[in-house]
C-alpha cells in the first residue's frame, strides 16, 4: 500500500498552500503555481490576439512590442493601471500626451474588473521604483491602443476580499468568487494533482480509466439515493452513491486494475454530515476487575462496560491544575461522564485522588499497559464500550490543543502523517433492534480470513477486510477486499442481513462466472485538497459547490417545474397537506 | 487549431486497431497494446501473490519459480492448459504423475472460465512445439501447486464467440461481454487516449481540468433533461445536456483554459438518434436558369429551388450502366427524385439524356463551374434546396461504395481525414411556425462579426460563429465562439428567441461583470473512438452501456419504486389511464 508515500512525494513535487490566506498575495501566485507560461511559451493559435500572458514579462522581454489582454486589477491617478490575468500581474503606463486621448480615455474611464486589450512596448521602470516582490516587477508596458473587450458593472464585493463576504454572497456570485486567488489556487492544484494521480495509476501502473454509468439501479437500503423518472410509468433510475457494483463487474470482466474519477451521488439533505471518527486507546478494565472504587466498578458490571485510559506524555510537566480541571469539566458536560487524572511524578509516587484505590501490586501492571513514563499523566474513565471510546478520542485531541497552547509542538501542519485503520467489525447491531445484523460497511465486504468459521455461530464477531486512510486525524478514503464467492455472499446477504436478494441477483449472478479475487479503495477527493491546501470547507476547492441544504445558490437550484413537464415522466408532485410547507415552496 | 494534427499524432503513437474481429486474436493482445507490464514491471505488493503476469514469461525466464493467476482458456487432453489474463496467455502442464494427482485433479476438473493459481518452473516448450504466434510461445509452465480461487459455473455463452450472439445477451452478461478481446482493447486503447489528451491539455498546454455540477438547473427548452426531484416539494434538479453554462461561468470565473471529460445526459428516448450529416455540392443553378428540361425548370420555379450536381472523377471509366441506373432508382426511392447522369467521355462529347438541352454554350461554364476532366460522371438533379443537398450527399457516399467495389481506392481506413465545418447560420426557423426563429445551435452561440449588424434587420441571415469538427465524414465535436457581450446577449434571447430570460438570469449578470471574449469546443468522445477502433456501436466503446430504449439489461434499470421511497420527494407516479399500458410494465 503504496499511497501514502506516494502522496508525500506528490506533495513535495507541489509547492507549499498558503492556509488561509484573509489578504490574497496577488502577485505570489505566479510564483507558487506552476503554470504553463513559466514552464514553456503557451502555443497562440492566429485567433488569440494577445502575444503574452500578464504574468511572463521579464527584463529580457525589453523593447518586445506586446499585445496582453486582462481584467483592470488596479488604477492609481490615471497614470498606470495593474493588468491580471492568471499568470499574473503587470504594470501599465497610461499615456498622458494629447494624441492619446482616445487610449487613455479607454484606460480612465473603464471600471475595476472590465476585460481590456492592450498594445505596447515593454521598458524598464524608472530606477528605484522596481517591485522586487512582484515576478513582473522590473518592467511595466508603454501602452500604444488599448480596447474595452467587455466593461464591468460595480461589483457586489470586492475580488480580493472575498474571503471577508459571506459565504451565501460567494456562492451567488460564484464566477468572482473564482476570480480570488484563493480559488483559482485551489481550482488549480486541485487539477493537477488529480493529474499527478492519474499519470501514476494510468502511465505508471497500467491502470485502465473507465466511466461507469451514473443512472442506474437503486441499491437495496439506498435511501439516500436521488431517483431519476424515466418516460417509462412507474420506473426510475437511481443515481448511485458510488460506482461500487460496476468496479466488482469491471473485475469479473478481467479489467484488472481499473480507476476512475468518479462522481458519488448522496443525498443527504435529512442527515447530517457524518464525522469521521476513529480513536487509540488502550483498554485496561482487567486492571480494575477487581476495584474497590465505586464509579469504575458501576462500570464493569455493565454489559459493555469498560475501563480506558490515555497517557499524556510529560503532561505532569505541562497541563497546569486548571487544565486538567477544564478536561474534567468538559467529559462532565458533554458525556456527563467522570474522569480520573493520575499524575506519575519524578518519584513516581502517584499523586491522584485515586492512586489509594489502586493497589500498590497492580500498578507496575498498569505502568506496563500503558508504556508510561516519568512526568506523564494519565486520564482514566469507565463506561459504556463505544462511549468510552469516543469520549477519550476527543479528549486526546483536547489535551493536545491544550499542550499545543504551552508552547509544546505535537502536530507539525506541514507534515501529513498518514495512518491505516483496520479489522472493523463486518457486522453491526440494527440502532432499531438490536438483535439485527447490519453490515458496517457495506454487505460485499468480504470478512477476515481467520473469522470465516465464525459467520455460522457468531456473525457479530467477525472481523471484515475493510480498511481506512486516515491523513492528519481526518479519513480521506476508505476500502476493502470484495466478496468473490457467490455462496458467501448469497449466505451474508439472505440469511445474516435478510435483504432482498433479488435486486443484486446481477452481482450474485456474475460472482458465479469467475470473479477473481479482487479489493479496491476510494479516496475523497474533495476531503483531500481540503486538507493539502488547508482550506476551511470543501466548498472551497469545488467551483461550484451546492449550499448545505443542497442549493445552487447562483441559479435558484432546485427549481419548479411545470405540471405539463412533468407528464412525459409519469409523475405528479404531492403536495404537502400542511399549508405552511406548501407556501414555503 | 490543432486538434486535428495532434490526433493524427497521438494515433501514430498507439498501435493499429483491428477492424471487426470475428475471431479474436488472444495472442495479438500482448503485442497490440501497450501495457505497463512490458514496458516496466509492475509493482507487485506483499498482498499479491501472482510473481508475473500470464503475457510477460519469456525464455529469459527459463528455470524461474512463478506464481500465475488467470482465468482457464482452454484446455487439452487433460495435458495441458492455456491460462489467461489481460496481459497475455501462457501455457500451463498438467502433471502427470502419482504424487500430483490432487493439483491434477484441481487443473483437469476446474471448469472453464475459472479463476486458478498455479506455482511452478519456466521451463522450455520441446524443440518444434515452440509457438511463434503467441508471444510466450517458446516457454511452459511445469505446475507444482493450484489452487482453484473461483470456479464458474456453465457460461451462457463462450467468451470467444462474443461477436456472434445478440447484442441483447451481450449487455445481459457484460461483464462476460468485457472479457472479450474486442471489448478489452476498445476499454483499454480509450483508457489511454482519453490520457493522452489531458496530459497534451493539462501537463504541456496549462489547461485546468474542473469537475462541473450534474444535478443543475433546467435549461429554457430542455425538454431533453433528465429530471431529479429534490426533497423540497415541487422542487427539481436538471442533468443537464452539458455543462455548456459553466463553461461560460468558469470564462467569466478567469479558469482561461478550462478542460473536462464530462458526462453529459440526454433523455433521447423519444427521439431518433440523430445523424449526422454534412454535403460538399455545387450549386448550378445558375447554368440552368433557362433550361429547357422539365424537371429542372419546374424545380427552379419554386421557392428554394435548385440545381446541383456532383462529379464523380473518372465515373466513365469505372461505373457501369447498371450502376448508373441503381444510382438513380436510389434516389427515385429514397427520395422521389429523378437523378440526370452525364457522361464525358474522351473527347468531351457529352453522353446524356440531357445533353441535348444544354446549349453548346452554357457546356463550357458547367465543366468550369464543376472542375470536371475527361471521363468524369456528373449527377444533375434539382428540387427544395435542403433535400438536394441531403441527396448528393448520400449518392456521394453511394457512389464510393459503388466505386470502391469496382477496385478503386477512395478511402483509406487507415487515414484520419479531418475537416472543419463553418458558416452555419446563427438561426433557422422553426419547424412548426417558420416566422419564427430558433437557435440553430444554441442561444450563446456569437454571431459572425461581419454579420452583427444583421441582427437587427435579417437575422436569418446572420452567420454563426459555430464549427463543427468532422473526421471521415462523421461529426465528432462542435464548439463555438461565445457571446460575451450582456447586451448582445439579451436581445437575441428576448428579443429574437423569445425566451424566459429569467430562466438565465444568472448566465447573463456573470455576462456584465467583466466576461472576456471567449470559445470552446467539445468533442463526443465515444464517437470518436468509435471510429478510432472501427467499432459498429458506441456500445462497444462503453463499458455498461444503455440499450437503444435506455434501459441496462443487466441488472433490469429502470425499475420500479415502492410508493414509500417516493414520498421524501414529494413525488407519485400519474399511471397511464390506458390499461395496456398501466399492464406492460
Amino acid at each position: 500500500m503504496y499511497l501514502p508515500s506516494w502522496l508525500s512525494q506528490l506533495y513535495r513535487g507541489l509547492s507549499r498552500p498558503i492556509r488561509r490566506t484573509t489578504q490574497p498575495i496577488w502577485g505570489s501566485l505566479s510564483r507558487s503555481l506552476v503554470l504553463s507560461s513559466q514552464r514553456r511559451n503557451p502555443e497562440f493559435s492566429s485567433f488569440v490576439v494577445r502575444t503574452n500572458t500578464c504574468g511572463e514579462l521579464r527584463s529580457s522581454h525589453l523593447g518586445q512590442e506586446v499585445t496582453l489582454c486582462g481584467w483592470i486589477q488596479y488604477r492609481r491617478q490615471n497614470t498606470f493601471l495593474v493588468l491580471r490575468d492568471f499568470h499574473g500581474l503587470v504594470q501599465v503606463i497610461i499615456p498622458q500626451d494629447e494624441s492619446a486621448a482616445s487610449v487613455r480615455k479607454i484606460l480612465c474611464e473603464a471600471p475595476m474588473e472590465s476585460v481590456v486589450q492592450v498594445s505596447g512596448t515593454v521598458i524598464s521602470r524608472p530606477a528605484g521604483q522596481e517591485n522586487p516582490k512582484m515576478p513582473t516587477g522590473e518592467i511595466e508596458i508603454k501602452v500604444k491602443t488599448a480596447e474595452l473587450l467587455n466593461a464591468c458593472k460595480k461589483l457586489p464585493f470586492e475580488i480580493k476580499d472575498f474571503m471577508k463576504k459571506t459565504e451565501a454572497l460567494r456562492l451567488q456570485y460564484r464566477y468572482l468568487d473564482l476570480r480570488s486567488f484563493q480559488m483559482q489556487y485551489n481550482l488549480r492544484l486541485r487539477s493537477q494533482m488529480v493529474m499527478k494521480m492519474r499519470d501514476y495509476l494510468c502511465n505508471l501502473h497500467g491502470f485502465v480509466d473507465i466511466e461507469t454509468p451514473t443512472l442506474f439501479k437503486r441499491t437495496p437500503g439506498g435511501a439516500k439515493e436521488f431517483l431519476v423518472p424515466s418516460r417509462e410509468p412507474g420506473k426510475f433510475y437511481s443515481l448511485p452513491q458510488s460506482p461500487q457494483q460496476f468496479k466488482q463487474l469491471l473485475m469479473v470482466g478481467g479489467l484488472d486494475r481499473y480507476f476512475q474519477v468518479a462522481r458519488c451521488y448522496r443525498d443527504e439533505g435529512s442527515r447530517p454530515d457524518r464525522q469521521p471518527e476513529f480513536t487509540q486507546i488502550i483498554d485496561i478494565s482487567d486492571v480494575f476487575r477487581n476495584t474497590e472504587i465505586g464509579f469504575l466498578q458501576d462500570a464493569l458490571s455493565k454489559p459493555h462496560g469498560t475501563v480506558k485510559a490515555i497517557c499524556i506524555p510529560e503532561g505532569a510537566k505541562y497541563l497546569k491544575r486548571k487544565d486538567i480541571e477544564s478536561i474534567r469539566k468538559f467529559s462532565a458536560d458533554h458525556f456527563d461522564q467522570e474522569i480520573l487524572p493520575v499524575f506519575l511524578n519524578t518519584n513516581r509516587n502517584w499523586n491522584s485522588p485515586v492512586a489509594n484505590f489502586i493497589r500498590e501490586s497492580k500498578r507496575p501492571e498498569l505502568i506496563r499497559l500503558m508504556e508510561t513514563q516519568e512526568e506523564d499523566v494519565v486520564l482514566l474513565m469507565a463506561g459504556e464500550h463505544n462511549k468510552a471510546c469516543s469520549l477519550l478520542g476527543k479528549l486526546r485531541l483536547e489535551c493536545a490543543d491544550l499542550l499545543e497552547t504551552r508552547g509544546v509542538v505535537l502536530r507539525d501542519p506541514t507534515l501529513f502523517s498518514f495512518l491505516w485503520v483496520v479489522d472493523f467489525p463486518l457486522f453491526l447491531p440494527k440502532e432499531e433492534n438490536p438483535r439485527e445484523l447490519e453490515s458496517a460497511h457495506h454487505p460485499f465486504t468480504a470478512p477476515h480470513p481467520s473469522d470465516i468459521h465464525l459467520l455460522y455461530t457468531e456473525p457479530e464477531k467477525v472481523r471484515s477486510q475493510h480498511y481506512d486512510l486516515v491523513l492528519n486525524g481526518n479519513e480521506i478514503g476508505g476500502g476493502s477486499i470484495r466478496i468473490h464467492n457467490a455462496e458467501l455472499q448469497r449466505y451474508i446477504l439472505a440469511t445474516l442481513l435478510k435483504e432482498d436478494v433479488k435486486l443484486l441477483s446481477h452481482i450474485l449472478q456474475a460472482l458465479d462466472y469467475g470473479a477473481p479475487p479482487h479489493g479496491g479503495i476510494a479516496l475523497g477527493l474533495d476531503r483531500l485538497i481540503c486538507l493539502v491546501t488547508g482550506s476551511p470547507s470543501i466548498r472551497d476547492v469545488i467551483a461550484f459547490p451546492k449550499s448545505f441544504r443542497g442549493h445552487d445558490l447562483m441559479s435558484n437550484t432546485p427549481d419548479s417545474i411545470p405540471p405539463e413537464e412533468l407528464k412525459p415522466y409519469h409523475i405528479q408532485v404531492s403536495w404537502p397537506t400542511d399549508s405552511k410547507a406548501a407556501k414555503a415552496h
